[in-house]
């Protein structure tokens, strides 16, 4: 996609864009997840954080099975969404001087992207079924479906232990 | 907060820090909206964006409201989950070449602001419930509330008429 030149002239560029993007997004993840893991000190954190790593490379995957369904190459495009939520994630892991603090601080950031993730399938099932799609609408919403599970995991997670530990 | 120094001691400091860190996002909405505005065609979006740019003054009131309750100076910090999501629109925007599908791209754009909120305030909610801030906390969740309520209506808008329109 050419800086300035007008590359999305329908609503399946624009879908395909936006597949490439998220794409782009779930590979990222696959690279911060192992530092997350390692930062995390709660046991039950680390666990799900390995989990959603599991996950996430299955949703990879996914999205190689969609690009493939839709007859275009799987590639990603740069998103600066997900990077400035990493970069962001990263600066205040490096600033947090006690370690249930840093748990907690660990839990809303990957909060953040997961919100990012389920903003972003949202549409992509809604212009996939526009698109007569119903196919690669069914396979993104299983991602969807598991961003929406990690999301309530980690606020139960954080509800029932973390924040009671870091405010303690 | 020094890049090299750990100024996150504390579940308070931490609080703080994310309330600025929205604080500097709902700002930098305000400033984004009325380019979004001035780019829709439709007319319920462009209404529907207008409505919303109210909604996020009063936001930035309310937040400036939980810094005085919580004896701290309302100021923002650098944000760059909210930069790259505002980047990545103002980008995709720029590509694309017909004004229905535009509209579609303008609809993602907020929904991806509108969750990135979404887990900052459920998070920060969190957060002040456990320090005792229940004082805090209620005003937050009217943000919050408003976040999840122009989520939906975006929603609604992108289901019943922009993805129709935009790909016929």
């Amino acid at each position: 996609m050419g800086l300035f030149s007008k590359d999305i002239k329908t609503m399946n560029d624009l879908f395909v864009h936006t597949l490439r993007d998220i794409y782009y997004a779930e590979n990222q993840l696959v690279k911060a997840l192992p530092e997350m893991i390692e930062k995390a000190s709660d046991a039950s954190l680390k666990q799900a954080f390995q989990a959603h790593l599991g996950e996430t490379k299955n949703q990879v995957t996914r999205l190689e099975q969609v690009f493939q369904m839709h007859g275009v190459e799987p590639k990603g495009i740069d998103c600066p969404a997900i990077d400035g939520i990493i970069e962001e994630a990263e600066e205040v892991a490096g600033e947090v001087d006690d370690k249930e603090v840093l748990d907690a601080a660990l839990v809303a950031a990957a909060q953040a992207v997961e919100h990012y993730e389920i903003a972003r399938y949202g549409t992509l099932i809604a212009w996939a079924k526009r698109l007569g799609r119903n196919d690669c609408a069914s396979v993104l919403a299983k991602n969807l479906d598991e961003e929406k599970a990690t999301d309530k995991k980690l606020t139960a997670l954080a509800e029932a232990r973390l924040n009671l530990k870091a405010a303690s």
